[in-house]
C-alpha cells in the first residue's frame, strides 16, 4: 500500500486543501507591499488576543451577516493559528480526560482525533434518516445519560454548522432551535462551539440560518463561534478566530494561548486586516465562490457519469464548502483497511473513509470527496477512477 | 498604577520587543513578491512538521555552528510558532501536574510561568556566587532529590544557554559539560531542552560553545535544541524551530502539534527559507549586530552616567542579546508590589522585576532591562529615570 501511495498519478480526494488556482497571490502582495512601506509595526510582536482592528472588523463582520441587530463586543474576538487552534484551547479549558463532549454527526474528524487523543469520548447528537438532528432522540439521550449519572461528565457541545466538513450540509433554523431548545429544558447548559469555517464559502446564496449567539434559544449559553480566513482566503496564512460571549472561558482560552504561543504571527493578522478592511477580502470571495461551485460540478457530474447512481450511491450536492458526502449501499464497506479503499488506492485515486468523521461503531459506508484542490480535469477523471472501481464490488 | 501605565510618556524597558527600526520590511516584502510570482503552493496549507526544504537548511546550519562535525537529520528538525511553541510542547508530553523540571537561574520568565500554568514545580539549578552553573551543589541536590524518593519526578531539564533572557550570559564550555557530567554520573539522564533563541544575535564574535547535543557529555541525553526567526529577523512572523534528537519525544510532540494547529503557517515558513537560502538572512544579522550592540551600550552607558555603579548597582554589559541584568544592593526589593517598581512606573519607566525569573523564594533585588525596542535617545531617557529613581532610595 505505501507502494501504491507513492504513485505519482495517484489523484487526492481526501486533503480539505483549498483551490491553488485561486489562492490570493496577487492580493497579498499588494498586501504585504503596502504593509511593508509604512510603520514597521506588522514585523514587531503582537498582542496576545490579536490585533484590535481586525477584531472589530470580524466584530462587524458577524452582526452583519447575521442581521437581527446582535452586536458583538470586540472584547469576545481572539485571533488563532487556523480555527484548530481554537478547538485545541477549547477543549484544553473545559474537559478532563473521562468527559463528554456532544458531536454532531458526521462531525469534523481531526477534532474527533483531538479528542481522542485528550481521553475525551465523542457522543454523537441523533439524527434521523436524512441526517437532521433528532431532537426527541436527544432529550431521550439528555434523559439516558442523567438516569446513569454520567450528565456531569458532559463538558460541551461541538456542532459545525455551515456546509459541514464532512457532510456539506448546513443545521437549518429549526434544527438550531430545537437543539438550544431541548438541552436548555433538560437544562444541559453547556458550553457549545459553532465551528462555521465554511460560512463565507457559499456558491450563489449565504446560509439562512443565523449563528447559535443570535438566537433566542440559545441564550444563556456560553458559546464560542468560530471562523477563519483558511479556507476562504489564504489558506497558507493560517489566520483563525473565535468569539467567545462568557468572559471567563475566553480568559482562560487566552490564557493557555499565552502558554502555547503569546500571540498568533501579528503579519498575518495585519494582511487579515488590510484586505477586510479594503474589501479585497470580499472581492476575492465573489471570484472563488463560482469556482468551488464549478468544481463541485464537474466531481458530481463525473461521478454520475461514472454511474455511481445505479449502483446504489446516492449523495446531496451542497450549496457552499469544499466536500461530496456520498452514501454506499448499507453493506459497502469503506473504511481504512477495506477492500475498496485498498482498491482505490490501486486504481491511483484516495477518499477519507467516512467512519473516520463518526465516533467508534458509526457507519463505514460513507465517504468524503474534496474538491478543493484538484483542476476540472483532474476531478473528472478521479470520479472517473472511484467511479470505476466502486463498480466492481 | 493603571493610570501610570496609561502615561504616553512612558518608556518601556520591560518589553522583550526586537528593534522596531532594522526590522526587515525590504527583505520581507522582495521574498514576498518572488512568493507570490510563482507556484501558489506557499499560500496552500504545509506539512505538519513543517517545510522539508527550511528544515534541511536548519539543519545545514546548526552543523556549521557547532562545527564539531556533528551530523543533524533533517527528521529531528521541526517548524513552530515561535519557539514558545515547543517549550509548550515538550512540556505538554513530559510532565504531568506535580512534577519537576530543573532550569537555570535566572530564568525565561515566561516558561516559568508556563510551569506554574501546568502545576509543574521549577526547580533552579544551583549557582556559585557569580551565577555559574554549580555541579557539586548540583550533584547535592540530585542526592538530595534521591534520598526524598522525589528524583522519578524529576522529568526534564531547562536551560536558557545563549544570551539568556533574562541574564544576558551564556553557559560556557565547561558549565555546559560539568551539567551533563553530574546528571549522568547521577543517572539523572533526562530530556534537556536547549533554548538558544538568541544566537544568532552575538554582536561581534559567536558563542564559543557547542550546542549541548554537539558535546561529549551530553551523548545517550534526549536534548530538544530551540531557537528561532523571531528575534533575528522578522520577528510579527513567529517562526521558531526545534531539533530533537528523540524520536519517541519528537513523535509525541508532532503528534500534539498536530492537534494544535496542524502546522504553522506555510508562508510565514516559505518567507523564512526563501531568505535562508538566499543568503538575506545572514546579510540582515551583519546589519542588526552592530546596531544592537550600539543600544547596549547606550543602555549601558547611561544608567552608568545616572550614577547606578555608585549606588552599589552592578551588572556584565553582554556580548550578545537584547537583555540588560542589573543587581541591587542586597536588600533593595525590586519585586512588582515594591516601592521601587511603583516609583518608577510614575517616572515614566517599565522594567520586569527580576523576581519572576525565579521561582518562589528567589531573590529580589534584580533587574531586567530590555534595549531592544526603544531607541537610543529613549534609552538614554529611560535609563536617566531609572537611575533617579534607584538614588531617591
Amino acid at each position: 500500500m505505501s507502494m501504491a501511495l507513492e504513485n505519482p498519478r495517484l489523484l487526492s480526494l481526501a486533503a480539505g486543501f483549498t483551490d491553488n488556482a485561486t489562492l490570493p497571490q496577487t492580493e497579498v502582495a499588494a498586501a504585504v507591499q503596502a504593509l511593508c512601506a509604512g510603520d514597521p509595526e506588522p514585523l514587531q510582536y503582537g498582542t496576545n488576543a490579536g490585533r484590535p482592528r481586525l477584531r472589530q472588523l470580524l466584530a462587524r463582520r458577524l452582526e452583519q451577516q447575521d442581521g437581527d441587530g446582535q452586536t458583538v463586543p470586540v472584547e469576545e474576538v481572539f485571533i488563532t493559528n487556523g480555527s484548530q487552534q481554537a478547538l485545541y484551547l477549547a477543549m484544553q479549558v473545559l474537559c478532563d480526560p473521562g468527559d463528554l463532549v456532544l458531536v454532531d454527526q458526521p462531525s469534523y474528524f481531526v477534532f474527533l482525533e483531538m479528542l481522542s487523543g485528550l481521553g475525551i469520548t465523542a457522543l454523537p447528537i441523533p439524527v434521523t434518516p436524512d441526517g437532521r438532528i433528532d431532537p426527541e432522540a436527544l432529550r431521550d439521550l439528555m434523559q439516558h445519560l442523567r438516569a446513569e449519572n454520567r450528565i456531569e461528565r458532559l463538558k460541551a457541545v461541538y456542532v459545525v454548522s455551515v456546509f459541514s466538513n464532512p457532510s456539506g450540509r448546513s443545521l437549518d433554523l429549526a434544527e438550531k432551535q430545537a437543539l438550544g431548545r431541548v438541552l436548555s429544558e433538560e437544562n444541559v447548559i453547556r458550553p457549545v462551539i459553532e465551528d462555521a469555517a465554511y460560512r463565507e464559502l457559499y456558491y450563489t446564496t449565504p446560509p439562512e440560518a443565523p449563528s447559535l449567539r443570535a438566537l433566542r434559544e440559545w441564550q444563556g449559553f456560553p458559546i464560542l463561534y468560530l471562523s477563519t480566513f483558511t479556507k476562504p482566503f489564504a489558506t497558507g496564512l493560517k489566520v483563525g478566530y473565535g468569539m467567545c460571549n462568557d468572559r471567563a472561558w475566553l480568559s482562560q482560552m487566552l490564557h493557555v494561548k499565552g502558554h502555547h504561543d503569546f500571540g498568533t504571527a501579528n503579519f498575518n493578522q495585519a494582511i487579515a486586516e488590510r484586505v477586510l478592511g479594503d474589501g479585497t477580502f470580499d472581492r476575492h470571495l465573489t471570484t472563488i465562490r463560482p469556482e468551488y461551485e464549478r468544481k463541485m460540478n464537474a466531481l458530481h457530474d463525473a461521478l454520475v457519469a461514472g454511474g455511481l447512481p445505479s449502483l446504489g450511491w446516492h449523495w446531496q450536492p451542497p450549496r457552499g464548502g469544499l466536500y461530496l458526502w456520498l452514501e454506499a449501499p448499507p453493506e459497502f464497506d469503506t473504511g481504512l483497511s477495506s477492500e475498496f479503499c485498498r482498491r482505490c488506492i490501486d486504481a491511483g485515486v484516495l477518499y477519507v473513509p467516512g467512519e473516520l468523521c463518526y465516533p467508534a461503531g458509526g457507519p463505514r459506508n460513507r465517504v468524503r470527496l474534496s474538491f478543493g484542490v484538484l483542476g476540472l480535469d483532474a476531478l473528472a477523471e478521479a470520479a472517473r477512477r472511484f467511479a470505476k472501481v466502486a463498480g466492481t464490488f
